[in-house]
């Protein structure tokens, strides 16, 4: 277990707003609000949900504590002592449901939804962003890997490229998720009991006289998992045949080198010279790991190629999500809870877009009977029922004029209750578990959404009352401010 | 202070590495790494550095629990059990010299450089290279932005974008120290003492049946220090009118409107419209935030159009440093000592621009007398002196026969000792002085090294000596492969 996080790892206006709905009385007020986000990251048809478990330690562990509190007292902003005595006593109190972690999601659907008391849900928004914002973003980016290598291994190198030491451990957590085999990262094998990996770097064959002895030395220190690092000085003239000496000696007594790696150089070329170096030496069984700034797009022109590479170690474009290192998840308020009822609230932007869904919501997949895959996914008002006997009419939230009808369906309610008033009432499964209802949703998919370069847009639609619901929110609003900008 | 990093902060293998020289005998040996960046980030002429105080606590702190142990006992790899009592008595032993955290820093010059025993050396080259290039990076980035603002007010406002906790609190401190005023994390602001800074969402508006009332309640808790969100519903026909209403109204109680905040929309338009509706009121001190996915770009055209604003928030572009979110940093073996001296050790590769230079290694920079400014960066061999009286012969490292002569100048030397025999010898500034230090540091550079796009290359040379070192090695070790091939 990490430590707890701590509940100042949140925004200032998050406190502010905690402290002013406190002085309006208004600070147990019954809120809803959505996490979701507007667009996928990479050009990608899809996002690999990942960040809950997380969250939900943090939910579970929040807690301000004395020095907290002082810290928040000497910021001399006339913090009444009474609302410091609340935070003390502080503790989260909602409901949230979230889609399991590894789940496939899309943007506009809710992958959590949180209720509780407006203060505690102010307080949680930054944390929950930021978490699952990253978390979500690398398993995304690890699954577009996972998805041009097939059933190559894959190795998360990116420790030490990693934005500090969180997303070093998280990141590599999220890779996994999204299909990696194993991390160089030690703290994350502990913590999460993922499968390390790593060798030996240039510094070890700089540090002996020459380059056949630090191979000779550290096969003796590791004899039954050896992989050589052959780029130090020149691969092919020194590298690969030191590692192939080494590599008979072993035999000799027994024993395989498991592997070289490239780190440099035209991985390509490279590759297909060693391979054939190895194996004209009779070293069939020695695989070839290579790393050097790779990432989906490298790796696959590098297979187009016929690049003789067993294994990949991908790193920084990876741990950092290079091509688009945030996900932008957003965090808003759908409904208030006033005289014994949620009303639906909105927020309104010039970019349509950014203009949220309102009310309490349910997120449904709607799966084709026959094959078995996904047809689309539906937002529909918390208590609507689909009924799957009946044909269902879905169309594009914006272009409306786009129809469908669907029949012969069955349908699978995403989201999955988290906290019941505060209290945990999910298990939480095993990150090999993740990882498997990862690959297993996979098979949902038609291969068009999954593709890595313009993949087809999945449909994600609203149902008829929750698109009208919206609409009607949009004119009430805009009639309201007309009305007040008239008296 | 934050608790201590974790020794498992670090690759697989590194952990292999010390185990292979433990078992070779040579794990005691004595060792020199330099830890520097090979290329600019952003297209910027220069770099801050910054991590240095983590990176020196993270190196006081380093120690293996029994829990890290007992992981490293469980992945049955054959560890000794001698190599693990090492491990349980393990301290850092080196020395270490750096450059002053805040300072302006390039391409190829060694950041820190560091000499203890290859075991220690090899365990933290993760964790310094994941603090160090992380923190530099954003820095980096944050003086681009306090270059095209002049004197307004910066904010940082990344936290739920960044990438994970740390990336949060630490980049925080890191736009604090390349020119930032403030920043909304409360984490970072308990840790460092940084000015926080924040007010209210969208979410407070949307609680209030009207958005005057929202205004009004907030004006009520912050009275002295109240910033009103206009966006939430139309800025200019509703968010900026029921401002200017309770702005009038905090007027008559004697208080002052201190700010409105923009968040979407064309901020060069609405920013003018607002400065004249609540000038026109007589609202003249009320100041123009402005935040929306901002950086040194946007800032500068909106600059350009005459945007009437005082103060920018700044969130996800600054704080995953998201167009180029990784420092590549890199962290090379320089020297062995052997037989009682410094035998320097270098890494070939097939891109020049990727061999490392040998040696133990001064850094100046070299100033000239007459204007104050900085001419070059010089690396020479660690004993070689600089004799200011005479004349000094600069060259380009790689176009050798771009040269140029200086005279009448003043050297200063950049790394400070750190650590002697595991001991710090430093005395840590405040952040308060190191953010001055890198805002003294400026004035030494011409503008033409520091403007943000296509800055003139700022030189970095090699001194002859080391140049011919470098030169000779790499000499060597091609004429030892050639031999060795030829056996």
């Amino acid at each position: 277990m990490q430590p707890p996080v701590s509940a100042l790892h949140t925004d200032k206006y998050q406190i502010t707003m905690m402290y002013a709905h406190w002085k309006n009385g208004s600070h147990l007020k019954r809120r809803a609000f959505d996490l979701y986000f507007r667009s996928l990251p990479f050009g990608n048809g899809y996002a690999v949900f990942a960040g809950l478990e997380r969250a939900i330690q943090y939910l579970e562990n929040l807690r301000f504590t004395e020095e907290d509190i002082e810290y928040i007292q000497s910021l001399d902003e006339g913090y009444e002592p009474e609302f410091l005595d609340l935070l003390r006593s502080f503790r989260f109190t909602g409901d949230v449901w979230a889609m399991p972690e590894g789940s496939i999601v899309f943007p506009e659907e809710p992958l959590l939804h949180i209720q509780g008391n407006i203060m505690e849900l102010h307080l949680i928004e930054t944390a929950l962003l930021n978490f699952i914002g990253y978390q979500t973003l690398v398993a995304t980016k690890a699954a577009r890997v996972r998805h041009v290598v097939g059933d190559d291994l894959l190795l998360e190198f990116g420790s030490r490229r990693a934005q500090e030491k969180d997303a070093a451990v998280w990141g590599a957590r999220a890779a996994y998720i999204g299909g990696f085999n194993a991390t160089s990262n030690m703290l994350a094998g502990k913590l999460f009991g993922i499968p390390i990996s790593g060798t030996h770097a240039h510094a070890w064959v700089q540090d002996f006289e020459h380059e056949v002895d630090a191979f000779r030395a550290y096969a003796s220190a590791f004899p039954d998992q050896t992989v050589l690092l052959v780029d130090t000085y020149d691969t092919l003239r020194s590298g690969i045949p030191h590692a192939i000496q080494v590599g008979l000696e072993m035999k000799r007594q027994g024993k395989t080198l498991a592997g070289i790696r490239l780190d440099s150089g035209d991985l390509a070329y490279l590759s297909k010279q060693a391979r054939q170096m190895l194996d004209h030496a009779g070293l069939t069984d020695t695989k070839i790991v290579a790393s050097s700034d790779l990432d989906e797009h490298t790796i696959l022109h590098l297979k187009t190629q016929g690049a003789k590479i067993d294994a990949w170690g991908v790193g920084t474009k990876l741990i950092t999500a290079y091509d688009h290192p945030a996900l932008g998840a957003v965090y808003k308020m759908v409904a208030r809870y006033e005289e014994n009822q949620w009303v639906p609230t909105l927020k309104i932007s010039s970019n349509p877009a950014k203009i949220t869904t309102p009310g309490l919501k349910a997120v449904y997949r709607i799966i084709d009977k026959k094959t078995g895959k996904a047809r689309a996914d539906l937002i529909t008002l918390a208590n609507e029922k689909i009924n799957p006997k009946k044909p269902l009419l879905l169309f594009h939230p914006e272009q409306t004029f786009k129809k469908k009808k669907v029949k012969n369906f069955t349908v699978i309610p995403l989201l999955q209750p988290i906290f019941v008033g505060g209290q945990r009432v999910y298990s939480l499964p095993t990150l090999q578990e993740i990882k498997a209802y990862h690959q297993s949703q996979l098979s949902l998919f038609w291969e068009e959404y999954l593709r890595i370069l313009n993949p087809e847009e999945y449909p994600v639609d609203l149902s008829q009352k929750l698109w009208d619901q919206k609409q009607n929110l949009i004119k009430e609003i805009y009639a309201k401010i007309k009305q007040e900008m008239e008296e």
